[in-house]
């Protein structure tokens, strides 16, 4: 195993580990939907978006303490959006990480309340990290919750979700495509770096580097997600393939073909390094997680 | 009109206006998204809960512009969980207020994404009032927004959607009810009175008798409504009657028959005012609030 391959297995420990911890507190409510939360929670996630805003965070020599609870907390939303978008309603996905989806195992009803609890709950737990905290400190906290609240609003994540939505069925050009994959995906992996940068207090020109290297593995990360949808391993990716097709989605793909897809993810890889080597020493792992992202195979 | 009502109204008018100016932000976002939120937000609530937290707020001359982005994010919350419960998934309900349910109007896709969108959209509003505020003024704002967040959560009217869904189609008993009304309904009542104490620094037994004051109304507000569905009038409720009967679900009507039900809610508009009138003048506002609950027919 690669010297990176080990770092990532332990830093996706230690998320997990920390996400552990946030249902250790004492929960007096019906068992079945702390069970449905934890079992979308722990379905075997890359941990893509708190690991990207603690390694920012760690990089730039910021307390990785203070942004744990909005590093699980965006996870958590992260999770509540794939719950609610797999039900019946939106994508009526059956699998996801190669098991049934929460809707399959608990019902729509219980599968709608776990969503909403986990967004509720996210919310909880990054106010919790609030405590203790104060002067400058709090104030680039609460900055930075309102830049992740923001992501995941109607202005990012779920108005991508909107605009998905209305483009089935359609053929929608490039613009629409971007506006989509720019909402859906990317603005939570912008605030996640943006986030660390707040917390380690960074400067300007640091910040706008960090910005276009997420920008750039999330238009990576989209565009290896279609062509997986086509190429991939069913076994590895855990869900069937070819669901852009058969639900007539445009993606890149479908719109510039295999070969084009294949080398703007290459493209994209080294723009993405190529961003992050002047900061230093500290980003090597966040270039090899853009190499990682690129070259995914599930 | 009553003096009451007379002030009544123009609390609603004055939330109404404030609850349109959050929409008035630069909301670059699918129009229908906003569309389908503002469908449920302004579809004619009666505002009970922010009205509840800034009169709390104003009676012990607490800063009630400090509460507002607070009061308006009770409100959206309050709103969100009402798009999710009519859910065909939940109680698949088609009338709401008179109007056709969200679900009915933008499908159940856009129902889901809209709730979802409140939610989150409340949070952002919430934490945008924490723009100005240092100290003393941010610690208990912050502490307002954890007590609101907690009982809109998994512990709280979540977990009382949870316990009121596994209750269908059984024969519950006494505790199970009051677990599930305690959750969905007063808990977040409770939020609104204790947010108005804690930004107005109330005394703790005053704090006190303001919860207990909730806790009447609150439960006195869902026994009226078990009333209505039995001896209500469609038109002035804008929804159907007899829908407990036809769901099976145990109410506290059902459990101890229509003449004690009403005797206890007199009792409970008896208990609430005679909590708040040690505290004095200003609490006559929320005294008469409270008989209103009790009286109202719709």
């Amino acid at each position: 195993m690669s010297g990176f391959k080990i770092q990532l297995r332990d830093r996706v420990a230690r998320i997990n580990e920390e996400l552990g911890k946030v249902f250790q507190q004492n929960l007096d409510t019906p068992e079945v939907i702390i069970e449905a939360m934890k079992y979308s929670l722990f379905a075997g996630g890359k941990r893509l978006r708190p690991m990207l805003m603690m390694e920012t965070c760690q990089a730039l020599e910021g307390d990785v303490e203070v942004i744990k609870p909005l590093a699980m907390g965006i996870e958590m939303i992260h999770t509540y959006s794939l719950i609610h978008d797999d039900l019946p309603a939106m994508d009526n996905d059956d699998l996801r990480r190669g098991k049934p989806t929460n809707h399959k195992v608990y019902g729509d009803a219980m599968a709608i309340l776990a969503g909403d609890g986990l967004l509720n709950y996210a919310v909880e737990i990054m106010l919790q990290g609030t405590q203790g905290l104060t002067g400058r400190a709090l104030t680039n906290y609460l900055c930075a919750m309102k830049c992740i609240m923001g992501a995941s609003g109607i202005l990012g994540m779920i108005g991508g979700q909107v605009a998905d939505i209305l483009s089935e069925d359609k053929v929608i050009g490039l613009d629409e495509m971007d506006y989509i994959h720019l909402h859906k995906t990317a603005a939570l992996l912008e605030a996640c770096v943006q986030s660390g940068c707040i917390i380690a207090e960074a400067e300007p020109a640091t910040q706008g580097r960090l910005i276009s290297y997420s920008h750039r593995i999330g238009l990576a990360f989209q565009i290896v997600d279609d062509i997986l949808d086509i190429e991939g391993n069913e076994a590895d990716l855990g869900k069937p393939i070819g669901s852009d097709e058969k639900n007539h989605k445009s993606t890149f793909v479908s719109l510039y073909g295999l070969e084009a897809s294949k080398i703007r993810v290459d493209e994209l890889e080294a723009e993405a390094i190529e961003l992050l080597r002047p900061i230093g020493e500290r980003t090597v792992f966040l270039q090899e997680l853009a190499s990682y992202i690129c070259h995914r195979r599930k």
